[in-house]
């Protein structure tokens, strides 16, 4: 393993999902991604960057993201050249923003692999994140559409899951796999069983694959995506032909995830690897997550986010996230999530977690969107 | 019963009390009292004096209350004569209270008969209410104390109990019956008990006495209290004299409630008197009582306080204030109290909400005054 950058490899950053899940601490005009989330002091975004940046160099890091968001992305990575955000006019799904960057980057480079990694996930144990990818790319050079699949840290219900099958022998590579099938997030009994079994790996929606071979499987699967995405790509580089060229085609684009657009497509024919990633990941997909997250793993604490937090607890455990100077007393509140925004408050407990999605859903219908 | 005033009777409001285990609703500068606790429109002061001024006439309403709540006193009881709001320099507990009302006004009238009600609490059956005071200034003016005690409605151990004992034969007061002794707070199976027997009442802080009687009581358990309330009278009716007096006296008065000074010494002599009160009652000591008080009685209600609010609730139960125009979201929280004001917040439960003047004690000694 060297640690160097590799030559071939371009990390690109699809920054899109507001993380619903997490209101009213994401928002619109605040997505997960621009939230410090692990007290690190940076945002997610920065903490995903900076995990890259090795692996890739700093001039070869792509992030597509809304063009709503591109001031605080420029902001967070004061490194990203311009010709390396790539700006959607609205959210087309990770089918249309991964192949994007896959169609532009392949007309620099012909041989280029790239790497998708969310904006908003965590990763502990960056050189295991590291050992990983170097990985990836050398199953990648060989034609494989190559996931990263996180090695189970409990039966979780809340990720999808990859099978893995044979072992895949490539250089530089000791842990490749091809991957037997995709699966979506099971109940409690077969997350059990998924866990038990050492063949089941969490989805984390990292892919690692030549460009031009997956815009290949992407022209077989959905001809009319892909046919966007060129005609977008060949006017990009031209920057009076770009804005139009996205106002024209961007919104027709077909709104779909690359798992079915490409991976799954890519299992049936044998042509998906895997390598397992033996390092602590989470998406934070809700309150209960960002809980353990930043409570040091102890049932009974609670954990505080925010920097100017003014917490008073009594017996009282769960999460408080704090965007005000607000004195917040808890009394005898176990699992409790409280989340103190200037427009918005949201008490419910981690058990209750997913359900935060309707909230936003309801706020939505019922006439309440400036909040969200 | 006639429906006029009382020719010789006089209320007196007490206050007083700030209301701690309604924290961060009530506060020094915004006691119970100035709130509306029930959806009723205006605040629980006005509450009080709309239902005394039937028995004594407007002008005979006394309140005994700080300084810092003159104005606010001033505004809510636009019909209070300025001689009758008597300030104090800090609160000295209702001995202190109640007494200089009475060494006031029997000054001004030496037969007068003063009956003294919480400013904070809430009572519904307002007819029923009039006829038991109209009984117990019968049985004041045969020289008694009397209280009106509250048949329960349910085994409370939130509140004090007073046990009666014989029927009292005084004319225009049907019910009236000598104390045989005043009890604390119980347990849950002693109040079970006392729910079960009849003869126990809760103790709902009236008490209706001649004056005099009232002071010659004082003046022989409590003699440097009685002194000092004497001397204080004798100085309140000349302007130049009162202010002075009051700095002077005030601060040295011994703090008691007049359960002790008075009322307990007076049940050992056969001379307490007690009208059983047969209307709903309740003196919304914390945020359970507010939410019972407000919920219609319904287990798996929300009730919502706050003209403003904008709360959103899926499957949950219990109160949330709101004072601040914040959208507030509460999913799967049973029997929660939120209270959102624009500098401070709690979340507990109605089990816990006897607690929260422990978070009062605590912000005290830890130095966030501020938001007491």
């Amino acid at each position: 393993m060297a640690d160097l950058a590799i030559d071939d490899f371009y990390a690109v950053i699809p920054a899109g999902g507001i993380g619903s899940r997490l209101w009213p601490l994401s928002r619109a005009d605040a997505p997960k991604f621009l939230h410090d989330l692990t007290g690190s002091g940076q945002t997610l975004l920065r903490d995903t960057w900076d995990r890259l940046s090795p692996l890739s160099g700093e001039g070869r890091i792509a992030v597509v993201t809304g063009r709503a968001h591109r001031a605080a992305v420029e902001r967070e990575l004061p490194g990203v050249p311009d010709h390396n955000v790539f700006l959607e006019s609205e959210p087309r799904d990770s089918s249309a923003a991964i192949g994007l960057a896959a169609a532009i980057l392949v007309r620099r480079e012909p041989d280029v692999i790239i790497g998708s990694f969310a904006a908003d996930h965590v990763i502990r144990q960056t050189r295991q994140f590291e050992f990983a990818v170097r990985q990836a790319v050398a199953v990648a050079r060989e034609g494989y559409i190559c996931t990263i699949g996180i090695q189970p840290a409990e039966a979780s219900v809340g990720f999808g899951y990859i099978k893995k099958a044979d072992e895949l022998i490539v250089d530089g590579a000791p842990e490749a796999y091809t991957v037997e099938r995709f699966v979506e997030k099971p109940d409690l009994e077969t997350a059990k069983q998924y866990f038990a079994d050492r063949d089941y790996l969490w989805n984390a929606g990292m892919f690692i694959t030549r460009a031009d071979v997956l815009l290949a499987e992407l022209a077989v699967n959905e001809p009319e995506l892909h046919a966007g995405l060129l005609e977008l790509a060949e006017a990009w580089d031209d920057r009076d032909r770009r804005g139009p060229a996205v106002d024209r085609i961007w919104p027709g684009l077909k709104k779909i995830a690359i798992d079915y657009s490409v991976a799954e497509p890519a299992a049936e024919k044998g042509r998906l690897a895997v390598i397992p990633g033996h390092f602590d990941w989470d998406d934070v997909g809700d309150f209960a997550s960002l809980s353990k997250l930043n409570s040091g793993g102890g049932r009974n604490e609670l954990a505080i986010l925010g920097e100017d937090a003014r917490v008073l607890s009594d017996a009282s455990s769960g999460i408080v996230v704090s965007q005000t100077k607000r004195v917040i007393s808890l009394i005898g509140v176990r699992d409790i999530v409280v989340v103190d925004t200037p427009d918005a408050l949201l008490v419910t407990t981690t058990e209750n977690a997913q359900r935060v999605k309707g909230v936003v859903d309801a706020l939505k219908l019922t006439g309440r969107g400036d909040v969200l």
